[in-house]
């Protein structure tokens, strides 16, 4: 189960660890010890050394290395977990040395290498930062916490070839559910959004989902209008926006799409605001170029809104990155400094909403590479009518 | 919408305020913020004002008091969303002043009263508790900020009759699917414990569950002595033990059951560890009387298993709270201090487990009254052959 894009994936951190002025990062973060290990339990944490230091007592280190090369005997990458995980670990895990322990984080602390060992401060809570403080100092040598931030985080905003491929399955397994849902006349007057979300979840899974990516939102009719919705037992009913905002989970990675049907023979005010989210949406994709900030996309597509008239009727952000996580860097929004290289994966979901009435959102997920936008999700963006 | 109980359990953190000497308490934790008022959205936060104190600047606050009783003007409760939600809130919180604001946690913070201000330890993050201490200097008043850990926790470890009617809820959707899976031959030679486990949680969903209220486990064979195994593609076959645990979550509220089936008729081995592992849940259940220690009960149903040799196949503790969470105060384990009060509501839930072989569960979800323990989950503990 080795995958060599984990041990890639650590020297890349190294490399940031340099930058950020660290000799270690105690990683508690599971998404982020995932990313660089592979491992899936639900308890675990992970001490990445720079190169030229090295953790602690020899005792507590599993064999020794120094070939230059990362291995269950490297002394510069150990893994925790605790006794649940131990065979799990060995399978997910077989390139690193493990230590079994509980508090993980706790452990990996009092093996840590003098100097400046930084933590996740957006992911250790005060009453965990507090008891990694007294096992630093309990170890009797010279170990100073740092906090950073976003330090795996950034470089999970750039995909590698492995995890296009996970979001591409995941994006096809929600395709396929959609089009069997709409093919078995799964949406139709009388049902309830409840029924439709549960049918498109059920489709999912058996489709191959671990599980949707997210509470899939059905909304009904004047439902629509309500950017974020649950479904409830509202009935669908001729002349109703459906708005559907779903994704499925495979192997740990989050498809997002969001398609708005309607019930009937489209009115003119429904075919207006179709058009226009249709338009913006793909004023954002075209936008999606190597070197764009996430604010300046989020402006292309939201011009074409507000020049309609409809500016305020649009008042969530216009995308986000999309992996490990169903909400991730980058951010295409405004104010979003977040610059666009090769292989970000981000959503583009620009809406209409009005109140009272109904609302629009088309949404795809999609890879950024040197000539533009690739979509990820396939189903088709033109106003589909059920009869 | 108004719930007296969520001003009740105001009245009570209160009170708790006072012997933990804070004047006032942020609260971030969502379950928490939940439990204190009925809101259920994914943003939020809380701030609670002992009794004679008042919160920051008039006109922060949403009206005034002043008569005693909390209400839409009363500044000793300050509740805080962002404009998501502003809809949801006047409906789910309609008796607290409500600010919609973002961050949350930095809204209350800068309208909090002069004095100690406790936080969550465990839910804060050390990134967010730098910009609550930097919000808290910048009101210019005297706020000192303190570390407070499980003063929600405590008190949501005893249930109200609103909380066990709903865990009885929970747990009468799980024994019903269940019953249904089982009357409709879902259990059987031939199909995967993943498909097992998607026909129980789909039954669930249309008994009226939310969602399953943690990952079924569907354990068949061998596998069955892996105390927590994710359901695969591994084969029922005649002559497995097949072990399921789960629950469903129904309003908020988490029910958490195991049952272990045997399909066929059973060897010898698999009767007596069967009947050992009933005999030690019943001591459990018999243990669990008013003023006993966690760690009382755990130990009057490991004795059980002990004595007959079997103490090293039961490594994991015998009970937990459930409720908001499904793992929650107090713990039945060994060397738990939780002392049983009436209305606390907790798992009994012993396991043999031989590795290569199969293993036992059996779990109940429970009320502990003055007269003893009340099983919520009604399905029959009696040993089920599948033909």
């Amino acid at each position: 189960m080795t995958n060599p894009n984990h041990a890639q994936r650590r020297a890349l951190l190294r490399a940031a660890l340099v930058r950020s002025g660290v000799d270690a990062l105690l990683i508690t973060d599971l998404i982020n010890v995932r990313y660089l290990t592979g491992f899936t339990g639900s308890n675990a944490a992970l001490l990445v050394v720079d190169s030229d230091d090295e953790t602690g007592p020899a005792d507590t280190v599993i064999g020794t290395a120094g070939d230059g090369r990362e291995g269950p005997g490297d002394p510069r990458t150990l893994f925790c977990t605790d006794g649940r995980y131990t065979t799990q670990a060995e399978s997910e895990v077989p390139d690193l040395p493990r230590l079994i322990a509980r508090p993980c984080d706790l452990a990996l602390v009092s093996r840590a290498p003098e100097g400046i060992v930084g933590f996740e401060a957006r992911s250790v809570s005060v009453a965990d930062h507090g008891a990694q403080l007294a096992a630093a100092a309990g170890t009797g040598r010279s170990i100073e916490l740092k906090s950073t931030t976003a330090l795996v985080e950034t470089l999970r905003a750039v995909k590698d070839e492995g995890e296009i491929e996970a979001l591409r399955h995941a994006c096809a397994v929600a395709d396929h559910a959609l089009a069997e849902l709409i093919a078995a006349d799964g949406i139709r007057p009388g049902r309830t959004e409840r029924q439709v979300g549960l049918d498109l979840d059920q489709r999912m899974r058996e489709l191959g989902a671990d599980d949707p990516a997210f509470e899939t939102i059905v909304a009904a009719g004047p439902n629509s209008a309500i950017p974020h919705h649950r479904p409830t037992s509202a009935v669908l009913a001729t002349g109703d926006f459906v708005k559907l905002d779903f994704g499925a989970r495979v192997a740990g990675y989050h498809s997002d799409m969001t398609r708005t049907l309607v019930l009937g023979e489209p009115a003119d005010w429904q075919r207006e605001i179709y058009d226009l989210v249709h338009d913006a949406q793909l004023a954002g994709r075209l936008a999606c170029t190597i070197g764009a900030t996430g604010d300046a996309i989020d402006a292309a597509s939201r011009t074409v809104i507000a020049e309609a008239g409809y500016g305020p009727q649009f008042a969530h952000g216009l995308g986000h990155g999309v992996g490990l996580q169903i909400h991730e860097a980058p951010s295409l929004a405004r104010q979003s400094p977040s610059i666009m290289v090769p292989d970000m994966c981000v959503t583009v979901e620009p809406g209409v909403y009005l109140p009272g009435r109904g609302g629009v959102r088309i949404e795809d997920s999609g890879v950024i590479r040197v000539d533009g936008y690739h979509v990820l999700t396939q189903t088709s963006k033109e106003l589909v009518v059920l009869a």
